[in-house]
């Protein structure tokens, strides 16, 4: 591992988010070295890798035969480890069926670092009506993730219904000027529903981190006993 | 007036919209004899003048002494000529109140072209509740024109409740990303409620001119007797 | 179909245009199931797919062998169940062949809402001449849909000839300054012939969309019987 | 005030947030009567008027003169009524000295919104060491709110040294390429610091609404008594 | 004026095109100063300077006593000397009134360097007759200069049409998405009619060096006798 | 043919260039009817095909045994029918060896046109040296072609040396900052050195259009007889 | 000061570059009282202000009537305290007149940190003969700081012809595609000579801090006696 | 090689930096035989090819059988001839492991030129403690060359903390807002940290060649002897 990355195997204690494996642009052998290695600072926590080629999620279960591994094709996301118990929870809202891939990233992540969820899944600006039926929901939630591609604007429309803080996570689904999500993160930022705040597009895995540090402050103590 | 401009006073008749004095750029000299020349050779519809500096504003009353003159200072227009009997109508709808003076300069187009509307404002989505209190309006209307600056979202939202056609009109109003209006530009442009067109950013001019001649298809005929 | 998209039947009803299939970033297997799911949903219209892949143009006349379907290769969409009466018309104008694509899908929805259409080709600034000769047909049309990618220039030059309005679809033909569409979308917003409004980019349903929503409000009642 | 605007007089009960009045691009006049009729719909809670114009600035104290008021020339903000005893604490951190103006408004609407605050400034990254004295405090907070020009690096360094939720508010402050600002938010949403999440340019209202939010998660119930 | 600028007075003999004083950003004073140095060294043709701020205008006459002087107030110019004789002809056609200064520096450039020209005015699109009156013109002209702010869609129609060189100049008229013409330069180096050429935005100076150079060409030999 | 384009047989007599087969986005199939169609239109010249995909380039011999056919497989260029001869000449001056495709693009549209050319390669400004070799020829040609990718300085360069009119084609090679041609083509339109004219990034076709207007005006009458 | 600003005065030990006022958006009175602060806290050395407002280079003078004071009106600079000995030497080359007051300002930083200078003034590629003359200058310089606005061709020419180190400085000098010095900027991050760098746009202060330390570690120590 | 390109063998007796093969776009073969060519060219130094594809890299050691050759496949590099002896240091740093190829592009040119190197790596901000520890060799280098994809963060924390001169290389690493490096390289040219220079994106050769000329400076002659 030495050769290739250090690993901060202290980041967790000092910020609440452990280093995490971000699989993207790297070959299968690399990362699966890379989870082991923090598999092996950090035994009393599983790990997280994010962004997962096809041969990752494929060759994940077999390269930890000791551990429990949770394999998520659609968010390609990898976790080893058993599970921490879950303190407090985050709703986390999409838009449309082409958004799930983001909201899978960000459960993986809210499940690695011991943070409950519920997922609301298409309720999209065109269908509100279905937002609605989901407000209280969103009210008790320590913290909203909100996921839209497109022209992004779903998160703006819950901040505006309730008083739980709410995170937008623009997402790349859309095509001609919304290709590539710039749109709806801007969108997002030009918002005139106050209290909204952005993480980059697709990173389902950053707005995850917002919520469970906010889940940490609000659960009286750090999610996990380190 | 020659040696400015060349009048094209068949445009009416070719494409429903007359020629219309912009005033931007130009002095209270060129804006008034331009609009002078325009009402000699169209006597029977009234003339206008749109993006009006102040002196215009000012000065327009005693330009014209002979003729009724309309002037809004605060969507910048003037009309000079008797207004035509309205036909059908179409429902001007609002964000928030700086956006009313690009709602002004689509009435003012609306009232010289011979189209009846209806002003609703300040339902953005911060307030989506007040929308819904219209949408028997929305729906009866031969087309919506919808004004939002800042993110763009209203007029989105209003297309995926209604069967009426609906124009979007993006404004300059915002700072920061949005600053200029081309994130609400690109947001309508993106919007997954489909059946929404856009305009230029603060073009209530052109919205308006769509709108009527949606307006003429709908009444069967031509809006003005020409 | 439930654990990916929910789908809402209802819309037809209220925004005249029902839900659509976007095929693209889904598994054939996945447009063939919400196919089956909006057709069950709604026995007495057709439902419409867009932006298919290969094998989903290849497998839908097998995945529905009691329905007619109708399987068009260049616009990539596929309609199965019986098309309805089509009422009035929409002229559909193209700049060149590179365009065709985004003007068979603009024609397919026309047919699965049950709006009459006409197709004129290659009539871009180059040859101007071509296009007087159908002033005429465009002039009666309800709508007229102008498409046209590199700089643009056609929307806005048919705008200023006729009566009737113009959506027009800017395409992501083009190389070097024009890729992508934007340019085309740009020259179109900022077009100075009044009563151009524009969609997204390469988006010929969405101008479908809003030319329905005109027929609608022209014909005098709904398009189709519901 | 009914001609130009509609107060959601029930918005903060609903978000948390109350409406409050963005004094940008209206008149003195506009913008104290707007807070005048909001200090009557809502008078057990302060009022509060952002990027005021320097007229409004002199006036405030003379137009309410049976009212507490705050006036911050630096911050351009006026605050109307009583401020509501704080609860928790947010802290605010800024790069440098031309940060300060958004730092003022966002702690104008901390105050307004009775959530405590600390503010530290000028730890800019040309002086981490003095950024490093303050690491307690910033633990300690509810929330942090960090404001940075130019390059915007200081909220992603933050983030990376803390436990504590951390909003970055990218300011317009630089020249060239960093001109307005758009450098500094993109480069606090691709930050590699996972959990720092970005409000609009500027934008230190919408920060402070998102760090109320979580102090009335933390604090458990609502932060003021309604 | 040594110690603000070394002139290049071997640039027409070098290139066809003298150094021409770029009255933008300096001072009257700087400007008249440049244009004397400019007047010593080259007798025998006359100086131009664009971009003039109003002092410049105003002090021009009496500062060139014993010269002829040229002041065009609508493009800004001032030429010292006397004209010489004009040789071929360039056509400079304009979109709309609001292009007319852009057109009057082309000319004045044109006058200064001994090209014949002439202007053909407010020929847009929205009122393509007018531009066909013109087409034998434009056949016989060395070289077209075809000016156009908004959507910049002149210069490639003109080049749909006629044989010669077309040199498009995109203007910075506009608003919203066409603000300072950079979709009009866009859109001219987009667009589908082969053989037009592109220049700076409003860089009526530079379209008409490049004409010049061509006419040069043409008429068999430099055209003014050095 | 008839299904998927009007070819526009009067384009050269109208224009001086003929309609050319832009060979991008269609099948070898497309590409070879109507190269075949255009020849049929047009005995007396050759016809040309751009942007050719390899199988065009592999199948047009044997598509055309009656004719003389040239294949340009640097250029992707095939030109079926005898080549007119030549007059004038058109100097082509590339920076680098990888800007040599559109060299070749440009030398193929001159060839089927009628222009003369000669070639000048790699003399890119880190080898200005070489440049001053070939002033001379420069000097002599009715128009320099300057094509340069990176940060396109080369057509600057020249155009400030010489007295020829110079048109500068941006390519697209580069990485960075500079990918796809963009910085390239914006810096050859602010360069300082006047009367250089721009066309779309790697538009060979294009530049060889504009010179051979000017060769014909050059060279007193069209350059083919027709 | 406290309340504004927290001077970094051990920045000159730590980084060879002592805190500037930035005089840019502060009041004459802020800039003068950071000036006297940092003078009081560096009194072995001069202390600098750039991009001063003209009130505070007319009250410089008199604000420190013990010290020598050097105002630079062209650069915008205040250098309060005698100047250092100067070491080494940079060679500073601009492209023309307008670029004069980035090179002042540039000059001003390399007095006040102890390194010698040369200016070379409208040497740009129109006149390349020029640049020629001075290559000996620049071989023998420390360091070259070659400062560009319009298309920034200049440092690239530059780094091709020598063996010293070259520093880029983009201006925001130009019109049209060139505003803002961004296609400057871009067009020398791209340059093909190899071992230019670059800094932001009219960064005369950041280049010439580059600089100093090249001249430092050249000059075998600290430049100045510290 | 003639017919591709023109080697300038006399580059690095002018310049410091020889003529690169930049294997980029180029065949297996064009770029072998360049590498051939250059060595025959300049048998006393070694030569360089950069941006590799696989298939150089697998053949370039049987390509030159007498030659040493050393071939990276991180960096993509191939270096053919004996290496001079390394004169002082240069010190390349690194924010995460993705960017390690432009750290081994950087350091393959350094070899080749003749400059020594320390390669520190996996810094970045989130374990700032990290970078603390290697103060001192980053105080005692030539030069820092700073490579940071992401937000670009790395090189302005450098900067404000030595006295060595230091440029910063973007690289294209990251997702979202933050995709191709731009927002990274605007991030370093806006940085406060004064003395950051910046070069292209990934472009770790020319970061080499800027050091390599200041290594020449600070050792007192040539870093070969030539």
């Amino acid at each position: 591992m030495d050769n290739i990355a250090h690993l901060d195997l202290e980041r967790r204690r000092r910020t609440a988010v452990p280093e995490v494996v971000f699989g993207e642009g790297k070959t299968a052998e690399q990362t699966l070295r890379l989870l082991a290695a923090a598999r092996c600072g950090s035994p009393e926590f599983p790990v997280l890798a994010t962004r997962c080629p096809d041969d990752v999620l494929h060759r994940a279960n077999r390269a930890f035969p000791a551990d429990p591994v949770v394999v998520d094709p659609i968010g390609r996301t990898v976790i080893v480890g058993a599970l921490p118990p879950a303190r407090g929870f985050v709703a986390v809202v999409t838009r449309g069926t082409s958004d799930l891939p983001v909201a899978h990233e960000t459960i993986a992540t809210l499940l690695a670092l011991g943070a409950g969820h519920r997922l609301i899944t298409d309720v999209g600006v065109a269908g509100l009506h279905r937002l609605f039926a989901y407000l209280d929901q969103l009210s008790e939630a320590d913290c909203v993730i909100a996921i839209a591609g497109m022209e992004g604007t779903l998160p703006g429309v819950v901040t505006g219904l309730i008083r739980t803080p709410v995170v937008g996570v623009p997402t790349s689904v859309g095509y001609g000027v919304s290709a590539c999500g710039h749109v709806a993160a801007a969108a997002m930022l030009a918002s005139c529903a106050p209290g909204l705040s952005v993480v980059n597009i697709d990173n389902g895995f950053g707005a995850a981190a917002h919520a469970v540090k906010i889940v940490e402050k609000v659960h009286g103590g750090k999610v996990h006993s380190d």
